[in-house]
């Protein structure tokens, strides 16, 4: 099980993955695109790869945590693909669409690599808890390979069959989910508020009753105080997501009202400034459309 | 503790509550519009009254679980008040507007007797139960000697102090969130399904991990399947809360585009002649706008 694993970008979610790998005693290469970034994995006991190209070989495993749709795209090269070659696989842990991953997963085909999606739903602080959960699609035989991996550093795996693009799709609804679930509370606890509810008195009994749910629980207490400091995961991105939401919703004609409201209340946060808040602070519009 | 508890209004709620309170050893008196309604209770030892004001006595407790803000300003007269008296107490279970629950506690005060909102969040089973959760404000005697009975039939109380109207507006709230679940859950599901996604499998992932809670396991089943009937809480009830919460949310200046959405979806599953189905049968505008 002791594989050699190569892990290309080293963002809030690349680092606790390559971190927890290698403390499970995986023999692992990192590469990011800024190379500050590798030294605390390399003092971890991680090689390090100036490129791409020096991380993979032959019949390997390479996982992505890249940014969007443009980088995983970029990174993984005609060059690298050919080099992964036969029995090579691309564990692609990215949020990025659908079509782009059936697009990915073609083209890794020429090669002779499979392609595996595999986005996980997790904030740093749950990967390094192990707490965090994968959606999973590609071919069978890729996944079963990279299935003890990931149950290293996971709680849960959902394999959503074959199609390279399913896991994307339930990793987007999903994010739709959180999002909406942000302006839901943002409302909610605005009306509270406003009506001499503290935000923290209906936070409280919601989260620990009907809505007793991570989400509900983590994030409300985020919304409750207005606490979108430090980022987890920043507006921007999840202003990316919504559009991917959207764009995998018009290719398939499903009109999303909900999706449509949230991805307005993005746009309008990145408006006012707030671009180096977690996008938690979506939930602050509806607090100032209330004059608060 | 053995109270003598006189319960008016014997619907989806009403029964299963009356029925708790026989089982822990209350002496119950039961009323309904419909007296066919009250054969079951008696049956169970409940006496029958013909008329509210025959179930009511000088400074007893009182619990109301009716329709709306017009049944209970109608039930509550001041024949009924005055009949209830100083140190009487009427525990208002229905969901009304806090408004309607702040005029009718001056009401009450005028003929000594104390309102205590007390709304609950339980569908009939979760009554019976006993795993329901209930919004309580009011004054803080009056409280105190009802929680002792609501202790008997629910999970959790949640005190949102003296405002008699704060847990009406707290229920609104949750209600609210309940119905953006079901709307939420529709737009994702929808998407999953026009993708190549099994509703089931996209529903299992969510409600086992990230939305790990009561509203999306018990909602999304329904959901997932469209399954509406039996009807636990019809479509019509749902547009009156969200429209009492859009009334509050407005006599606040509160906007709240989600909830505005959510009105929209009830008034066309009723203008589809949904009226008959469960409130979950929200969700199903979703797969109708996407030419399912």
């Amino acid at each position: 099980m002791f594989e050699k694993i190569a892990i290309l970008g080293l963002g809030n979610l690349g680092t606790p993955i390559a971190e927890s790998l290698i403390e499970s005693g995986f023999d692992v290469t990192v590469w990011n695109r800024s190379s500050s970034k590798t030294d605390v994995l390399v003092n971890k006991g991680a090689h390090r790869a100036g490129h791409p190209m020096e991380a993979v070989e032959a019949g390997g495993i390479v996982f992505s945590v890249l940014a969007d749709d443009s980088a995983v795209e970029e990174t993984f090269s005609e060059a690298l693909l050919g080099k992964l070659g036969v029995n090579g696989i691309h564990v692609s842990m990215s949020t990025i669409s659908p079509e782009c991953a059936r697009r990915l997963s073609q083209r890794h085909q020429l090669h002779g690599v499979s392609y595996v999606a595999a986005p996980i739903f997790a904030r740093p602080e749950a990967v390094k808890a192990k707490v965090g959960n994968i959606c999973l699609s590609g071919s069978v035989a890729a996944k079963e390979r990279v299935k003890p991996i990931l149950q290293t550093f996971v709680k849960g795996i959902y394999d959503f069959g074959e199609d390279p693009g399913a896991a994307n799709v339930v990793k987007l609804a999903g994010n739709f989910m959180i999002a909406a679930s942000l302006e839901m509370m943002g409302e909610a606890f605005t009306m509270a508020e406003k009506n001499g509810i503290s935000r923290q008195s209906i936070y409280e009994m919601l989260s620990q009753t009907l809505f007793a749910a991570p989400i509900f629980q983590n994030y409300g207490k985020i919304v409750a105080h207005h606490n979108y400091e430090p980022v987890a995961f920043s507006l921007p991105l999840g202003l990316k997501d919504i559009n991917l939401t959207l764009k995998t919703a018009s290719d398939s004609n499903v009109p999303m009202p909900m999706a449509d409201l949230i991805r307005n209340r993005f746009i309008s946060a990145i408006a006012k400034g707030r671009s180096d808040l977690d996008w938690g602070a979506l939930a602050k519009g509806a607090s100032d459309d209330a004059g608060l």
